[in-house]
Protein backbone atom coordinates (compact mmCIF):
# COMPACT_ATOMS: atom_id res chain seq x y z
CA UNK A 1 0.00 0.00 0.00
CA UNK A 2 1.35 3.53 -0.77
CA UNK A 3 2.12 5.92 1.88
CA UNK A 4 -0.64 8.39 2.52
CA UNK A 5 0.89 11.02 4.51
CA UNK A 6 4.34 12.29 6.08
CA UNK A 7 7.70 12.74 4.75
CA UNK A 8 10.25 10.53 4.37
CA UNK A 9 13.84 11.64 4.61
CA UNK A 10 16.22 8.81 3.77
CA UNK A 11 19.76 9.06 5.13
CA UNK A 12 21.94 8.62 1.82
CA UNK A 13 25.01 6.78 3.44
CA UNK A 14 28.46 7.02 1.16
CA UNK A 15 31.55 5.24 1.78
CA UNK A 16 33.26 7.96 2.74
CA UNK A 17 31.35 9.57 5.41
CA UNK A 18 27.64 10.00 6.67
CA UNK A 19 25.61 13.17 6.30
CA UNK A 20 25.11 15.46 8.79
CA UNK A 21 22.73 15.04 11.03
CA UNK A 22 21.39 15.75 14.59
CA UNK A 23 21.23 13.25 16.82
CA UNK A 24 22.78 9.91 17.13
CA UNK A 25 23.58 8.20 13.72
CA UNK A 26 23.17 4.24 13.49
CA UNK A 27 25.26 3.64 10.71
CA UNK A 28 26.64 0.00 10.96
CA UNK A 29 25.71 -1.45 8.63
CA UNK A 30 27.53 0.82 5.80
CA UNK A 31 30.99 0.27 7.07
CA UNK A 32 30.40 -3.57 7.43
CA UNK A 33 31.79 -4.26 3.95
CA UNK A 34 34.43 -2.49 4.50
CA UNK A 35 35.04 -3.46 7.73
CA UNK A 36 37.94 -6.43 7.06
CA UNK A 37 40.64 -6.56 10.00
CA UNK A 38 40.29 -9.32 12.54
CA UNK A 39 40.63 -8.48 15.77
CA UNK A 40 41.11 -12.14 17.08
CA UNK A 41 43.45 -11.50 20.53
CA UNK A 42 44.82 -15.53 19.86
CA UNK A 43 43.60 -17.31 16.51
CA UNK A 44 44.56 -20.81 15.54
CA UNK A 45 44.87 -20.75 11.50
CA UNK A 46 41.63 -20.49 9.63
CA UNK A 47 40.24 -22.50 7.36
CA UNK A 48 39.82 -19.92 4.48
CA UNK A 49 39.67 -21.66 0.93
CA UNK A 50 35.85 -22.21 0.01
CA UNK A 51 34.93 -25.73 -0.51
CA UNK A 52 33.55 -26.53 -3.92
CA UNK A 53 30.45 -26.57 -5.02
CA UNK A 54 29.72 -30.19 -6.94
CA UNK A 55 26.71 -30.07 -7.24
CA UNK A 56 23.15 -28.11 -5.97
CA UNK A 57 19.35 -28.90 -6.76
CA UNK A 58 16.36 -28.65 -5.74
CA UNK A 59 15.12 -31.22 -3.47
CA UNK A 60 11.87 -29.02 -1.87
CA UNK A 61 9.24 -26.35 -2.55
CA UNK A 62 6.37 -24.73 -0.75
CA UNK A 63 4.72 -21.63 -1.30
CA UNK A 64 6.96 -20.29 1.23
CA UNK A 65 9.93 -22.46 1.63
CA UNK A 66 12.42 -24.06 -0.52
CA UNK A 67 15.30 -26.27 0.05
CA UNK A 68 18.28 -26.96 -1.53
CA UNK A 69 20.76 -30.14 -1.69
CA UNK A 70 24.29 -28.73 -2.32
CA UNK A 71 27.35 -31.06 -2.60
CA UNK A 72 30.84 -29.54 -1.08
CA UNK A 73 34.62 -30.71 -1.89
CA UNK A 74 36.31 -29.10 1.26
CA UNK A 75 40.10 -27.99 0.66
CA UNK A 76 41.24 -30.59 2.49
CA UNK A 77 39.11 -33.02 -0.19
CA UNK A 78 36.44 -34.19 2.19
CA UNK A 79 33.38 -34.11 0.64
CA UNK A 80 29.77 -33.80 2.28
CA UNK A 81 26.44 -33.37 0.96
CA UNK A 82 24.71 -30.30 2.76
CA UNK A 83 20.80 -29.60 2.46
CA UNK A 84 19.63 -25.53 3.25
CA UNK A 85 16.85 -23.15 2.94
CA UNK A 86 16.71 -20.81 0.26
CA UNK A 87 14.63 -17.86 -0.87
CA UNK A 88 13.15 -18.49 2.05
CA UNK A 89 9.68 -15.94 1.75
CA UNK A 90 9.75 -15.53 -1.99
CA UNK A 91 13.13 -13.71 -2.20
CA UNK A 92 12.17 -10.18 -1.58
CA UNK A 93 14.28 -8.02 0.99
CA UNK A 94 13.42 -8.99 4.25
CA UNK A 95 13.03 -5.72 6.89
CA UNK A 96 13.15 -5.41 10.64
CA UNK A 97 12.13 -1.82 11.95
CA UNK A 98 12.67 -0.74 15.49
CA UNK A 99 10.85 2.41 15.68
CA UNK A 100 12.35 4.77 18.20
CA UNK A 101 10.00 7.15 20.11
CA UNK A 102 12.71 9.09 21.62
CA UNK A 103 16.64 7.95 22.88
CA UNK A 104 15.01 6.12 25.76
CA UNK A 105 12.11 4.54 24.86
CA UNK A 106 11.13 2.31 21.52
CA UNK A 107 7.80 0.54 20.38
CA UNK A 108 7.05 -2.97 19.85
CA UNK A 109 4.63 -5.22 18.78
CA UNK A 110 2.59 -8.38 19.67
CA UNK A 111 1.33 -10.80 17.45
CA UNK A 112 0.29 -14.70 17.22
CA UNK A 113 3.56 -16.19 16.03
CA UNK A 114 2.79 -19.55 13.89
CA UNK A 115 5.75 -21.42 14.10
CA UNK A 116 5.63 -21.25 18.01
CA UNK A 117 2.25 -21.10 18.43
CA UNK A 118 1.58 -18.03 20.71
CA UNK A 119 1.38 -14.70 21.14
CA UNK A 120 5.11 -13.40 21.01
CA UNK A 121 6.07 -9.98 21.42
CA UNK A 122 8.95 -8.47 18.37
CA UNK A 123 9.39 -5.53 16.04
CA UNK A 124 7.43 -4.61 13.19
CA UNK A 125 8.78 -6.26 9.78
CA UNK A 126 7.81 -7.84 6.54
CA UNK A 127 9.07 -8.10 2.80
CA UNK A 128 9.98 -5.32 0.45
CA UNK A 129 7.21 -4.79 -2.13
CA UNK A 130 8.25 -4.28 -5.87
CA UNK A 131 9.44 -1.03 -6.73
CA UNK A 132 9.89 -0.13 -2.75
CA UNK A 133 13.49 1.15 -1.75
CA UNK A 134 14.14 -0.76 1.54
CA UNK A 135 13.52 1.94 3.56
CA UNK A 136 10.33 2.95 2.38
CA UNK A 137 8.92 -1.01 2.54
CA UNK A 138 10.25 -0.66 6.56
CA UNK A 139 8.37 2.55 6.69
CA UNK A 140 4.89 0.61 4.84
CA UNK A 141 5.74 -1.93 7.74
CA UNK A 142 5.57 0.08 10.51
CA UNK A 143 2.52 2.01 9.27
CA UNK A 144 0.80 -1.42 9.06
CA UNK A 145 2.30 -3.13 11.99
CA UNK A 146 2.58 -0.75 14.70
CA UNK A 147 0.58 2.41 13.40
CA UNK A 148 3.68 4.98 13.09
CA UNK A 149 5.19 6.86 10.35
CA UNK A 150 9.05 7.85 10.48
CA UNK A 151 10.60 10.95 9.42
CA UNK A 152 13.92 9.28 9.35
CA UNK A 153 15.14 5.46 8.90
CA UNK A 154 18.17 4.20 8.73
CA UNK A 155 19.67 1.04 8.27
CA UNK A 156 21.28 -0.70 11.17
CA UNK A 157 23.08 -3.73 10.58
CA UNK A 158 22.24 -7.37 8.57
CA UNK A 159 21.34 -9.83 10.03
CA UNK A 160 21.48 -13.71 9.12
CA UNK A 161 19.14 -16.74 10.35
CA UNK A 162 20.88 -19.71 10.91
CA UNK A 163 23.99 -19.43 8.17
CA UNK A 164 24.67 -22.77 8.33
CA UNK A 165 21.15 -23.84 7.17
CA UNK A 166 19.77 -21.14 5.63
CA UNK A 167 20.41 -18.44 3.03
CA UNK A 168 18.21 -15.79 4.35
CA UNK A 169 19.01 -12.23 5.56
CA UNK A 170 17.47 -9.51 6.79
CA UNK A 171 17.78 -6.20 7.55
CA UNK A 172 17.53 -3.98 10.43
CA UNK A 173 16.36 -0.11 10.04
CA UNK A 174 16.33 2.24 12.97
CA UNK A 175 13.12 4.63 12.51
CA UNK A 176 12.80 8.02 14.36
CA UNK A 177 10.94 11.35 14.36
CA UNK A 178 7.84 9.10 14.41
CA UNK A 179 4.10 10.09 13.97
CA UNK A 180 0.42 8.53 14.39
CA UNK A 181 -0.10 7.06 10.94
CA UNK A 182 -2.09 3.60 10.47
CA UNK A 183 -1.88 1.55 7.02
CA UNK A 184 -4.33 -1.45 6.12
CA UNK A 185 -1.88 -4.75 6.22
CA UNK A 186 -2.65 -7.56 5.37
CA UNK A 187 -2.65 -8.73 8.96
CA UNK A 188 -5.28 -11.36 10.53
CA UNK A 189 -5.91 -9.11 13.32
CA UNK A 190 -5.05 -5.73 14.80
CA UNK A 191 -1.53 -6.02 16.56
CA UNK A 192 -1.01 -5.01 20.13
CA UNK A 193 1.22 -2.02 20.42
CA UNK A 194 3.57 -1.65 23.51
CA UNK A 195 6.02 0.97 24.16
CA UNK A 196 9.55 -0.40 26.33
CA UNK A 197 12.36 1.68 27.76
CA UNK A 198 15.87 0.24 26.76
CA UNK A 199 16.10 0.41 30.89
CA UNK A 200 13.59 -2.54 30.63
CA UNK A 201 15.76 -4.79 28.24
CA UNK A 202 17.26 -7.17 30.88
CA UNK A 203 13.68 -8.28 31.88
CA UNK A 204 12.04 -7.66 28.20
CA UNK A 205 14.71 -10.45 27.21
CA UNK A 206 14.12 -12.77 30.15
CA UNK A 207 9.81 -13.11 28.69
CA UNK A 208 8.70 -15.85 27.48
CA UNK A 209 6.74 -13.96 24.80
CA UNK A 210 10.03 -12.77 23.87
CA UNK A 211 12.20 -14.75 22.30
CA UNK A 212 13.13 -13.39 18.89
CA UNK A 213 17.07 -13.22 18.62
CA UNK A 214 17.15 -10.92 15.93
CA UNK A 215 15.18 -8.11 17.20
CA UNK A 216 16.95 -8.94 20.74
CA UNK A 217 19.82 -8.22 18.56
CA UNK A 218 18.30 -4.65 17.46
CA UNK A 219 17.58 -3.75 20.48
CA UNK A 220 20.79 -4.74 21.88
CA UNK A 221 22.55 -2.78 19.67
CA UNK A 222 20.75 0.48 19.30
CA UNK A 223 20.97 0.95 23.23
CA UNK A 224 24.62 0.37 23.52
CA UNK A 225 24.78 3.04 20.09
CA UNK A 226 22.95 5.57 22.23
CA UNK A 227 24.32 5.00 25.61
CA UNK A 228 27.91 4.86 24.07
CA UNK A 229 30.42 7.94 25.14
CA UNK A 230 30.65 8.91 21.13
CA UNK A 231 27.09 8.69 20.89
CA UNK A 232 26.48 11.18 23.87
CA UNK A 233 28.97 13.51 22.26
CA UNK A 234 27.12 12.93 18.93
CA UNK A 235 23.98 14.06 20.56
CA UNK A 236 24.85 17.13 21.62
CA UNK A 237 25.61 18.60 18.37
CA UNK B 1 30.90 -39.47 21.44
CA UNK B 2 31.23 -39.66 25.25
CA UNK B 3 32.93 -37.61 27.17
CA UNK B 4 36.65 -38.62 28.18
CA UNK B 5 37.89 -36.71 30.73
CA UNK B 6 37.49 -33.73 33.41
CA UNK B 7 34.26 -33.57 35.63
CA UNK B 8 31.16 -31.97 34.65
CA UNK B 9 29.88 -29.66 37.00
CA UNK B 10 26.23 -29.17 35.78
CA UNK B 11 24.18 -26.23 38.04
CA UNK B 12 20.30 -27.37 38.66
CA UNK B 13 18.58 -24.73 39.22
CA UNK B 14 14.79 -24.67 41.10
CA UNK B 15 11.89 -22.60 41.11
CA UNK B 16 13.16 -21.28 44.53
CA UNK B 17 16.58 -20.53 44.09
CA UNK B 18 19.37 -20.93 42.88
CA UNK B 19 22.29 -22.43 44.21
CA UNK B 20 24.96 -20.82 45.97
CA UNK B 21 28.07 -20.62 43.96
CA UNK B 22 30.96 -18.23 43.57
CA UNK B 23 31.26 -15.66 40.25
CA UNK B 24 28.04 -14.80 38.15
CA UNK B 25 25.52 -16.99 38.00
CA UNK B 26 23.72 -16.68 34.52
CA UNK B 27 19.51 -17.98 35.43
CA UNK B 28 17.70 -16.15 32.81
CA UNK B 29 16.75 -19.22 32.00
CA UNK B 30 15.32 -20.48 34.65
CA UNK B 31 13.35 -17.32 35.31
CA UNK B 32 11.72 -17.20 31.94
CA UNK B 33 8.62 -19.30 32.65
CA UNK B 34 7.94 -17.20 35.74
CA UNK B 35 8.34 -14.05 34.23
CA UNK B 36 4.87 -12.97 33.94
CA UNK B 37 4.15 -9.14 34.75
CA UNK B 38 4.05 -7.47 31.48
CA UNK B 39 6.10 -3.93 31.74
CA UNK B 40 4.59 -2.21 28.65
CA UNK B 41 4.74 1.75 29.64
CA UNK B 42 2.14 2.26 27.10
CA UNK B 43 -0.35 -0.72 26.19
CA UNK B 44 -3.43 -1.28 23.44
CA UNK B 45 -5.45 -4.03 23.95
CA UNK B 46 -3.77 -7.48 23.07
CA UNK B 47 -4.83 -10.09 20.78
CA UNK B 48 -4.29 -12.80 23.73
CA UNK B 49 -7.12 -15.31 22.66
CA UNK B 50 -5.41 -17.68 20.30
CA UNK B 51 -6.74 -18.62 17.24
CA UNK B 52 -8.14 -22.18 16.74
CA UNK B 53 -6.27 -24.31 14.19
CA UNK B 54 -8.69 -25.53 11.83
CA UNK B 55 -6.14 -28.44 10.09
CA UNK B 56 -2.94 -28.90 9.86
CA UNK B 57 -0.66 -31.52 7.37
CA UNK B 58 2.51 -32.07 5.95
CA UNK B 59 3.59 -30.17 2.64
CA UNK B 60 6.88 -31.14 2.12
CA UNK B 61 9.63 -33.06 4.18
CA UNK B 62 13.00 -33.46 3.17
CA UNK B 63 16.34 -35.04 5.47
CA UNK B 64 16.49 -31.97 7.12
CA UNK B 65 13.33 -29.91 6.94
CA UNK B 66 9.83 -30.07 7.36
CA UNK B 67 7.38 -27.56 5.99
CA UNK B 68 3.42 -27.36 7.90
CA UNK B 69 0.36 -26.43 6.45
CA UNK B 70 -2.00 -24.95 8.80
CA UNK B 71 -5.20 -23.68 8.76
CA UNK B 72 -6.26 -20.58 11.73
CA UNK B 73 -9.15 -18.79 12.65
CA UNK B 74 -8.49 -15.82 14.47
CA UNK B 75 -10.88 -14.84 17.40
CA UNK B 76 -12.18 -12.08 15.04
CA UNK B 77 -13.56 -14.81 12.66
CA UNK B 78 -10.76 -14.20 10.26
CA UNK B 79 -9.25 -17.47 8.63
CA UNK B 80 -6.00 -17.55 7.01
CA UNK B 81 -3.63 -20.43 5.79
CA UNK B 82 0.17 -20.60 6.86
CA UNK B 83 2.92 -22.33 5.95
CA UNK B 84 5.73 -23.08 8.76
CA UNK B 85 9.12 -25.26 9.24
CA UNK B 86 8.76 -26.91 11.79
CA UNK B 87 11.33 -30.13 13.32
CA UNK B 88 14.21 -28.92 11.80
CA UNK B 89 17.09 -30.47 12.14
CA UNK B 90 15.05 -33.96 12.92
CA UNK B 91 13.48 -32.32 16.17
CA UNK B 92 16.47 -32.81 18.73
CA UNK B 93 16.79 -30.28 21.21
CA UNK B 94 19.23 -27.35 19.69
CA UNK B 95 22.13 -26.07 22.20
CA UNK B 96 24.53 -23.02 21.26
CA UNK B 97 27.44 -23.03 23.64
CA UNK B 98 29.31 -19.40 25.12
CA UNK B 99 32.32 -20.73 26.05
CA UNK B 100 34.02 -18.06 28.47
CA UNK B 101 37.89 -18.40 29.16
CA UNK B 102 37.40 -15.53 32.25
CA UNK B 103 34.96 -12.31 32.63
CA UNK B 104 36.38 -10.83 29.96
CA UNK B 105 37.28 -13.10 27.13
CA UNK B 106 35.32 -15.36 25.00
CA UNK B 107 36.16 -18.06 22.80
CA UNK B 108 34.42 -18.11 19.01
CA UNK B 109 34.53 -20.77 15.66
CA UNK B 110 35.25 -19.96 12.31
CA UNK B 111 33.21 -22.08 10.13
CA UNK B 112 32.06 -22.58 6.80
CA UNK B 113 28.42 -21.91 6.27
CA UNK B 114 26.29 -23.54 3.58
CA UNK B 115 23.13 -21.27 3.97
CA UNK B 116 25.31 -17.95 3.30
CA UNK B 117 28.35 -19.48 1.34
CA UNK B 118 30.81 -18.00 3.31
CA UNK B 119 32.86 -18.56 6.49
CA UNK B 120 31.65 -17.03 9.24
CA UNK B 121 32.22 -16.72 13.51
CA UNK B 122 30.00 -18.21 15.37
CA UNK B 123 29.61 -20.08 18.64
CA UNK B 124 29.94 -24.13 19.41
CA UNK B 125 26.54 -25.60 18.96
CA UNK B 126 24.55 -28.55 17.72
CA UNK B 127 22.16 -30.97 18.49
CA UNK B 128 21.71 -33.24 21.82
CA UNK B 129 22.06 -36.33 21.24
CA UNK B 130 20.27 -39.44 22.86
CA UNK B 131 20.86 -40.55 25.97
CA UNK B 132 22.54 -36.88 26.51
CA UNK B 133 21.57 -34.13 28.83
CA UNK B 134 21.54 -30.72 27.08
CA UNK B 135 24.54 -29.54 29.11
CA UNK B 136 26.54 -32.66 28.37
CA UNK B 137 25.47 -32.23 24.78
CA UNK B 138 26.68 -28.37 25.28
CA UNK B 139 29.78 -30.24 26.70
CA UNK B 140 30.36 -32.41 23.54
CA UNK B 141 30.16 -29.61 21.14
CA UNK B 142 31.98 -27.39 22.81
CA UNK B 143 34.68 -30.05 22.91
CA UNK B 144 34.37 -31.45 19.13
CA UNK B 145 34.09 -27.59 17.39
CA UNK B 146 36.67 -25.62 20.04
CA UNK B 147 38.99 -27.88 21.47
CA UNK B 148 37.65 -27.01 24.78
CA UNK B 149 36.09 -28.38 27.85
CA UNK B 150 33.71 -27.15 30.71
CA UNK B 151 33.83 -27.71 34.56
CA UNK B 152 30.69 -25.26 34.71
CA UNK B 153 28.13 -25.28 32.41
CA UNK B 154 24.85 -23.06 32.87
CA UNK B 155 21.44 -22.14 30.79
CA UNK B 156 21.64 -18.82 29.73
CA UNK B 157 18.86 -18.22 27.62
CA UNK B 158 15.82 -20.00 25.24
CA UNK B 159 15.91 -18.36 22.02
CA UNK B 160 13.98 -18.62 18.75
CA UNK B 161 14.58 -18.57 15.41
CA UNK B 162 11.26 -16.57 13.53
CA UNK B 163 8.65 -17.11 15.82
CA UNK B 164 6.27 -16.63 13.15
CA UNK B 165 7.30 -19.20 10.63
CA UNK B 166 9.51 -21.58 12.70
CA UNK B 167 8.99 -24.02 15.62
CA UNK B 168 12.53 -24.17 15.98
CA UNK B 169 14.37 -23.27 19.49
CA UNK B 170 17.59 -22.94 20.72
CA UNK B 171 19.44 -23.50 24.53
CA UNK B 172 21.75 -21.08 24.92
CA UNK B 173 24.19 -22.41 27.35
CA UNK B 174 27.36 -20.55 29.52
CA UNK B 175 30.47 -22.71 29.36
CA UNK B 176 32.90 -21.98 32.40
CA UNK B 177 35.91 -22.99 34.04
CA UNK B 178 37.66 -24.36 31.03
CA UNK B 179 40.02 -26.94 30.04
CA UNK B 180 41.86 -27.94 26.80
CA UNK B 181 39.98 -30.91 25.60
CA UNK B 182 39.05 -32.08 21.93
CA UNK B 183 37.00 -34.64 20.16
CA UNK B 184 36.70 -35.39 16.99
CA UNK B 185 33.08 -34.41 15.51
CA UNK B 186 31.77 -34.72 12.94
CA UNK B 187 32.85 -31.52 10.89
CA UNK B 188 34.50 -31.93 7.41
CA UNK B 189 37.42 -29.34 8.25
CA UNK B 190 39.15 -28.31 11.34
CA UNK B 191 37.33 -25.40 12.64
CA UNK B 192 39.19 -21.49 12.85
CA UNK B 193 39.13 -21.08 17.19
CA UNK B 194 39.20 -17.50 18.15
CA UNK B 195 39.00 -15.47 21.21
CA UNK B 196 37.51 -11.89 22.00
CA UNK B 197 37.70 -9.48 24.54
CA UNK B 198 33.52 -8.57 25.27
CA UNK B 199 35.26 -5.02 24.82
CA UNK B 200 35.69 -5.85 21.13
CA UNK B 201 31.97 -6.53 21.00
CA UNK B 202 30.69 -3.41 19.52
CA UNK B 203 33.52 -3.89 16.13
CA UNK B 204 32.61 -7.71 16.26
CA UNK B 205 28.62 -7.25 15.23
CA UNK B 206 30.46 -4.92 12.33
CA UNK B 207 32.25 -7.81 10.29
CA UNK B 208 30.81 -9.21 7.64
CA UNK B 209 31.62 -12.61 8.53
CA UNK B 210 29.25 -12.16 11.81
CA UNK B 211 25.89 -12.28 11.39
CA UNK B 212 24.44 -15.09 13.45
CA UNK B 213 21.84 -12.92 15.51
CA UNK B 214 21.50 -15.79 18.32
CA UNK B 215 25.30 -15.61 18.59
CA UNK B 216 24.89 -11.97 18.85
CA UNK B 217 22.33 -11.70 21.71
CA UNK B 218 24.66 -14.89 23.67
CA UNK B 219 27.13 -11.99 23.60
CA UNK B 220 25.54 -9.45 24.72
CA UNK B 221 23.38 -11.16 27.29
CA UNK B 222 26.33 -12.74 28.64
CA UNK B 223 28.43 -8.98 28.74
CA UNK B 224 25.68 -6.96 30.34
CA UNK B 225 25.11 -9.76 33.29
CA UNK B 226 28.96 -10.22 33.74
CA UNK B 227 29.41 -6.52 33.83
CA UNK B 228 25.94 -5.14 36.14
CA UNK B 229 26.22 -3.67 39.29
CA UNK B 230 24.46 -6.84 40.65
CA UNK B 231 26.90 -8.98 38.96
CA UNK B 232 29.60 -7.58 40.84
CA UNK B 233 28.22 -8.04 44.29
CA UNK B 234 27.93 -11.64 43.30
CA UNK B 235 31.62 -11.79 42.17
CA UNK B 236 32.63 -10.76 45.01
CA UNK B 237 30.85 -13.48 47.13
Amino acid sequence: MQVQQGTVHIEQHGIDGFPVNHGIRFCIAATRQYTTAHHGVQSQESPLSKPKVLHSREVARTRLFRVEEMGLRFSNGVERTYERLVGFNTGHAAVMVLPLLDDQRFVMIEEYAAGTEDYQLSLPKGLVEPGESLLEGANRELMEEAGYGAHKLELLTELSLSPNYMSHRMQVVVARDLYEMRLEGDEPEPLGVHVFHFDQLPELVQRPDFTEARAMVALYMARDLLRSPQGDVQSTI
